[in-house]
């Protein structure tokens, strides 16, 4: 059945939500795709939920050629296997937590690892039942603490999250292989263009992993790639680490007046006129910064941390959380607060240092404040420093690591930088920002082991299964391709994702306008093209235009004041541009058009036959 | 692409759930549609999933003949809409709810008309654009007392509710009509046999109401019919009330001893003994019991209340509370404890009367107590009662209603029994129980009244909206589908239902069988069959036999010994019958039965070709 404007239930607004950050929430917000229920969460109006269902059906085809058998899990669950695998604890704030009448602890899921490890371990236990895969599309619940740009972080919004189930590593890869291809086939039919990045495990533990990242300027995620092809997201770069350097002919170090220098720009400025470098200028890239940090444990227990980096660099944060060297699970890290440093005298604020040797360390290996201390991968054996002395105006020169001071590690603290080298000898770094729409990745035998998933193998031997999880944020996806697909008027939606096939818009008082409208119409979906036909009678011209552009069905056919001389218009939305034909040929231009729009995008029609 | 046994995710068991109490949740949980995942709570394997996915296809088809459109609310949602409906107190413990980070009071939804009657009040304006009728199938959430029987009364369950807005009652009705004519075609479709019964509001208020029962013992509901086509949900089901008695002649009460007679059979026994009727014996039907009960109204207060009713007839606490005499909202009625009685001396336990003139009453108008005193409407003017004297060991005789004593009103509290008149005048009534799998309900204004829905009519003046809200129960329509259609070997699916159309079993070593079927499933997935090929090379024909009787695709093809003689089987799991026929005849004969199968269930394939 066609979809009348007459009786649709969906108003289109002139007005952005008062909240609007980005183009794809304030144009599915106007064009009446979806409304805001709460912060994160939104109900769907009936052309959201058919693109909706739209971009679903081309995820579970690509799912099921990919071997992946559908199930659904439910979205509350009892707590006990989240705490057996420690997320329970580890997600913290993150989660939906709840009661029933009898005080049993449940939560809204916000990935399902452990409850499909308990399934298959509940149904399989040969090796001959393996390799596995199964996955879902269903609603998941995460508590975020800033619920932002519409359906691009949301609280309550939709994923396909599959599981893989392999007994070998070799396996494992496998099947990691064939969902990384599927992926690729998704967002090619989606038309949503994306950059494969190398990610960090994080807090789900794991060997390897991929994220699938839309670039766009208003992605969160900050990503790095070279022109000889290296991309990763910013927390997975590592730094290429320099030689250790021959410090034999470095003097001693030696503690020196630095009045009034508590940052970095004020040290090199004081260095350079106090005590002078014979053979050039200091400039920041001589000094260690050490920069404190709070880190809050997945336990809740906040601990003090130093990091020492070369002073030309900032931390980054995230890049720090990420590298899982500051703690395991979900952690929460940032700068330590001024009640955080009063309880440490020791650490001079603008002066803070290592210690002058290893005979008093103050931080690194013997440290006598007990707080660990770590350093940037570029700080290595027999590199030299300036750096605070722990007393007030005061700095160290000479300062040779390995020689006068040691850490307590490294760590991937420092911030990248638009021409650092990349870690694959490719080139030079550039910085770009995405929105994360896909991760693949191999889970190996961590939930496997917490929850005790074994089958026997070819000699009767229990053996863990190792696992892969593999997530696509359809609802993200969907604001994403509205965010890549717009212009100023309103959406463009690929012709295969939009609510309908044409938009066929009826516009003048002549009555036979309307009943040619409804002729075609008729035509049009004996033919199988879904028809939304605008058959308002007392709308004008304008807002009929108006709407169809923000609506955004890709091909437009209007039957107006050309019908008089058995001509309509045939309106491409994307291209702009205009056609008139004669109203016999419409059927078939029509037919053709949108045919050509699902070719393009790798789709038939036949392809969402029942949506 | 075809289903196979040897890669699909399914275990067929042969153990009952330990908490089976009925024949669907024992046969989806042995056949390995569905899992438990915690007390009332499912995850749906492959073959749930898809028999599932068809259950929604022919509600979503009939939905859309019916004119209405198709939206998705969210599960979560703030408490503000139902503390505004009143609903967030009136559900008592028997929703779930949450806070999130910032402590703001959320719930997980168990029906919508909140959300959608806000919905409809930001899109809508105007008389024009109604009627309207939206709807969604959704996840829903009640934190069930005593979740049992599977699927059959869940935690977690989906349900399809549509609602409808209209300007009069008229176009109310209109919209009434148009849903319960869905309902029939939906209950139709689904092979599902559906009693339409009158029911009572209940907690939700409204005007008028039926409930589609699926016949069946495991029912939790009882309902009444009448071979003259009453039929009623036995709370909705009012007395015939007798005209009242002329009772000048009945002498004037009398309080008589009554040695240990504290239940009505001793009470009849020892006044036949001590005080003989001239006329005839006395019988449990003259006497009154006073029962005293306990209502917990939604606000928590807890209310001592006294029913008065005919010594013949037991109290049913469901008709009691359905009525809203008792309170408004989600009430519950218990009998009243030790502990209540304790505090009320006046009531003598055994001998509860209400007094014994109007000049001291006990219960009843100006009552002493201060309890209210309801009594049945078989309780009418001149009606004269053996009753308590509320002194132990004594009753009183010939008390008389409307001169000795009156109540604060009636109640219909007592139970029905099979042969009271139908209040239509359409016979004696039986009682059968059932499985509510369906309601339609005329709200009327309240929830727009609560929330503020208005709409401008012809004269510029703001008129209140009236809905409907229209239910179906489809995870427990799917149990009933299994009660209704299974043997003791296993379920057996209506055709156009069933997770596939035909089930090949190949038996044998020989390879030429295997190939054989391969060959076959090959031509008839071209053909758009939907076919599930036992392909399991070392598993024992009778356990393919058993899975395939068990699993329930009610076509089912053998290829084995006989394709040495050129012949397959053809197997009608409903009719139990088997046909030998010829090999190159067999994907017609496949065709055949599956096609006349959906016939016979109102569909055709074309009906779910994406599914």
């Amino acid at each position: 059945m066609p979809l009348r404007m007459s009786t649709l239930f969906v108003r289109t607004l002139k007005e952005d939500p008062v909240d609007a950050e980005v183009a794809s929430h304030r144009l599915l917000h106007r064009a009446g795709y979806i409304r805001r229920s709460a912060p994160g969460i939104f109900t769907w109006l009936p052309l959201g939920l058919k693109v909706l269902g739209r971009i679903e059906t081309v995820v579970r085809q690509e799912m099921e050629r990919a071997g992946s058998q559908e199930v659904h899990f439910p979205s509350l669950l009892p707590a006990e296997p989240y705490q057996k695998s420690g997320r329970w604890e580890a997600y913290g704030e993150g989660i939906f937590r709840l009661q029933d009448r009898k005080d049993a602890d449940y939560l809204l899921a916000p990935t399902h690892e452990e409850v499909f490890t308990l399934l298959v371990k509940d149904l399989y236990s040969s090796y001959k039942e393996l390799p596995l895969s199964i996955y879902q599309i269903q609603t998941k619940y995460r508590d975020e603490a800033r619920p932002r740009a519409g359906l691009l972080r949301g609280r309550e919004f939709i994923m396909k999250d599959a599981y893989s189930f392999d007994l070998t590593d070799e396996g494992l890869d496998e099947s990691y292989r064939k969902m990384r291809d599927a992926y690729v086939r998704i967002y090619d039919r989606l038309r949503l263009p994306y950059v494969i990045v190398e990610a960090t495990p994080g807090a789900m533990g794991g060997s390897g992993t991929e994220e699938f990242l839309y670039p766009s300027e208003v992605g969160e995620d900050t990503y790095v790639r070279t022109a000889g092809g290296y991309a990763a997201n910013v927390e997975a770069v590592t730094t290429v680490v320099p030689d250790p350097v021959d410090a034999s002919d470095v003097p001693a170090a030696h503690v020196e007046d630095t009045p009034d220098t508590p940052t970095i720009e004020t040290l090199v400025a004081a260095s350079n006129a106090l005590h002078p470098r014979a053979d050039r200028e200091w400039t920041a890239a001589d000094t260690l910064k050490n920069v404190v940090v709070a880190v809050t444990h997945a336990t809740g227990e906040r601990e003090i941390v130093v990091i020492g980096l070369p002073g030309d660099r900032e931390v980054d944060l995230g890049r720090a959380e990420g590298t899982g060297v500051l703690g395991e699970g979900e952690i929460e890290v940032e700068p330590a607060t001024e009640a955080d440093l009063a309880g440490l005298p020791q650490l001079v604020k603008g002066y803070i240092g290592p210690g002058l040797s290893l005979s008093e360390p103050l931080l690194g290996l013997e440290s006598s404040t007990g707080l660990r201390y770590l350093v940037d991968p570029r700080v290595v054996e027999g590199t030299r420093w300036v750096t605070g002395a722990n007393e007030h105006g005061r700095h160290v020169y000479d300062l040779v690591y390995g020689r006068d001071f040691t850490a307590d590690g490294t760590i991937e603290a420092a911030e990248v930088r638009p021409g650092d080298p990349a870690p694959d000898g490719s080139g030079e770094l550039e910085l770009a920002r995405g929105v994360e729409i896909g991760q693949v990745f191999k889970l190996g035998t961590r939930y496997a082991e917490a929850l005790g998933l074994t089958v026997l193998d070819e000699n009767g031997k229990a053996r863990t299964v190792t696992m892969g999880s593999y997530g696509v944020g359809v609802t993200r996806v969907m604001a994403c391709i509205a965010e890549e697909h717009h212009d100023d008027r309103g959406l463009i939606w690929p012709q295969p994702l939009a609510p309908a096939d044409v938009h066929i818009v009826a516009t003048g008082k002549d009555a036979t306008v309307f009943e040619k409208a409804e002729t075609l119409t008729a035509e049009l979906e004996a033919a199988g093209i879904r028809v939304l036909v605008d058959d308002r009678r007392k709308t004008s011209p304008g807002v009929k235009f108006g709407d169809a552009e923000l609506l955004g069905i890709p091909t437009v056919l209007v039957v107006g004041r050309g019908l008089a001389d058995g001509t309509v218009e045939l309106r491409d939305r994307r291209a702009g541009t205009s056609t008139d034909l004669p109203v016999d040929d419409a059927v078939a231009a029509v037919i053709e058009r949108v045919d050509a729009g699902y070719a393009a995008a790798g789709s038939t029609r036949a392809d969402f036959r029942s949506l």
